[in-house]
């Protein structure tokens, strides 16, 4: 499929991609639902540094993006909970290639 | 290699990485770099958008990741060109995913 790109259509897919992972939050975010369900406290205990202001925010675009579910138990009080979509397991091969790349990234760091 | 680490771990190599290209142009930049040394001005001709000051500092950054050379030929006026390093090219297993979820995602976007 890559061949018949041309660059502009790369680098708009790229683009793309960029602005769906964009920032430092994001993928880490998705990565400590891996385990399940969660709550908003939950996740912010779990991404070290993140603001609940900006947790909300990531948590509405990553929603947009088809990512992350949200779910609201009619309990008292509501319970609000969030999960990965399937869909959201289509990224696995790009974070693991960035994990990948980070991990000898350090290596060739530390090369004289 | 991935089974092998902790969450920790992924996370930790998941941050070198995104730390490294990080941002809306620090790829952009490569793949405009793909087709061989640039000057300066047609690399900001060629990354649309992008400020002398912005080019400048993502370049340096580039450079100090061993994504790039910066070469000084001793002309008059001297010429500074800039091109990609052969380690860059580790980075394109995963700049492949990039723009295949990419092209995907705007499909997935796209259904009702």
């Amino acid at each position: 499929m890559l061949e018949e790109l041309t660059i502009q259509q790369k680098i708009k897919y790229l683009q793309d991609t960029l602005y769906v992972i964009s920032g430092k939050w994001k993928l880490l975010i998705l990565m400590s639902m891996y385990g399940g369900t969660c709550r908003f406290r939950e996740l912010q205990r779990s991404v070290e540094g993140i603001t609940t202001r900006v947790l909300s925010k990531e948590l509405k675009e990553l929603e947009v993006n088809k990512l992350i579910e949200r779910k609201i138990d009619n309990t008292y009080p509501v319970l609000i909970t969030y999960q990965l979509t399937p869909y959201s397991f289509s990224l696995k091969p790009m974070v693991d290639e960035m994990i990948t790349w980070g991990a000898q990234h350090r290596k060739e760091l530390s090369k004289p």
